[in-house]
């Protein structure tokens, strides 16, 4: 059984944005009892988390530790077209994840107590992004 | 065919444990030949790691980079509520992966001679850590 | 509906190599029209990557980027028998993926408008590199 739909999330710029009741709802509707939930994220400036979800001084700190390891106007970066925070964002998705696979027991994603879904924009603008979500299982 | 299972592992404190046998033995017990095998790790401050397997020092290494890269106690992070080593498990699991696919070939996980399936904990102290293992093939 | 193969790359040494079109005909073989397709880099020395396909000032930002953060003949390393890029190069390699799902729709991957599927060789002589593809669903 296969299962396909896009979610679209409108940022309001650079930060985390829950996914876990929209990706629960695409789970619920696909049927599936048992298998895999797999997402996707259509970019390169933005990226897939999964991060604790009860204290968001988790993502806040998160943010501080991309934002020295992959500073906003490197002067190292050549392709610095779209602005200061182009290519970090670039750097910043290669180094957490596009894609992202959860399992699906009983009906739902299997997620641990304290995990949470993220969409994680990178760039400084909002932005309309598409994560491809693909269910499969019996 | 689906089958899933979680196993358990009582972990020592931060370092990484070989998960390759254990997951072997999931994928012979499900008679799939030909599909995935799915990883997934049901924690934040732990994750899953394919590693050259036969010398300890890569992984020793492994964690001097992120002792430097993401050192305990960092005074940037506010999220300290369980100590100087909770908001780095944290970086460090998100820097790592949480969900792993590999695939599965004549019955068996098709590594690559050198790679072997790690969970690392990151966290000082022993926990007991939970992965749930999704294999799906024919 | 299962399809594997294993795509042979033979690289240069250090660098980004794109395997967009690879993956696209190895798709077009399998006859998958809905599904996902995955891919998995069988070693501890080269990953995989998802990044911006048409300025390839980004992937040479990102081997800068990499430069500074995991730099070859770091002192701090042991494992260092293959020379002053051994280490690094499993340090490389964590941080980036070792495997990579895409959503499969009507019968294409469905990649985001500037997003390409590439190698990354993170050792510095030219190596013969394995990807095992796997395509599955209906």
């Amino acid at each position: 059984m296969w299962f396909q739909e896009t979610l679209s999330i409108r940022t309001r710029g650079r930060g985390t944005y829950a996914l876990s009741e929209q990706v629960a709802a695409t789970v619920r509707r696909s049927g599936v009892r048992t298998g895999l939930c797999h997402l996707f994220v259509q970019h390169t400036s933005a990226s897939l988390m999964l991060c604790e979800n009860a204290d968001p001084t988790v993502r806040r700190d998160l943010e501080v530790f991309m934002a020295r390891t992959v500073p906003d106007g490197d002067p190292a970066f050549q392709h610095t077209s779209e602005g200061p925070d182009d290519m970090p964002a670039h750097v910043r998705t290669v180094l957490t994840h596009s894609s992202l696979s959860i399992p699906v027991q009983e009906g739902r994603c299997a997620l641990g107590t304290w995990q949470g879904i993220y969409l994680w924009e990178h760039r400084q603008a909002p932005h309309r992004r598409h994560v491809s979500v693909t269910v499969n299982g019996e």
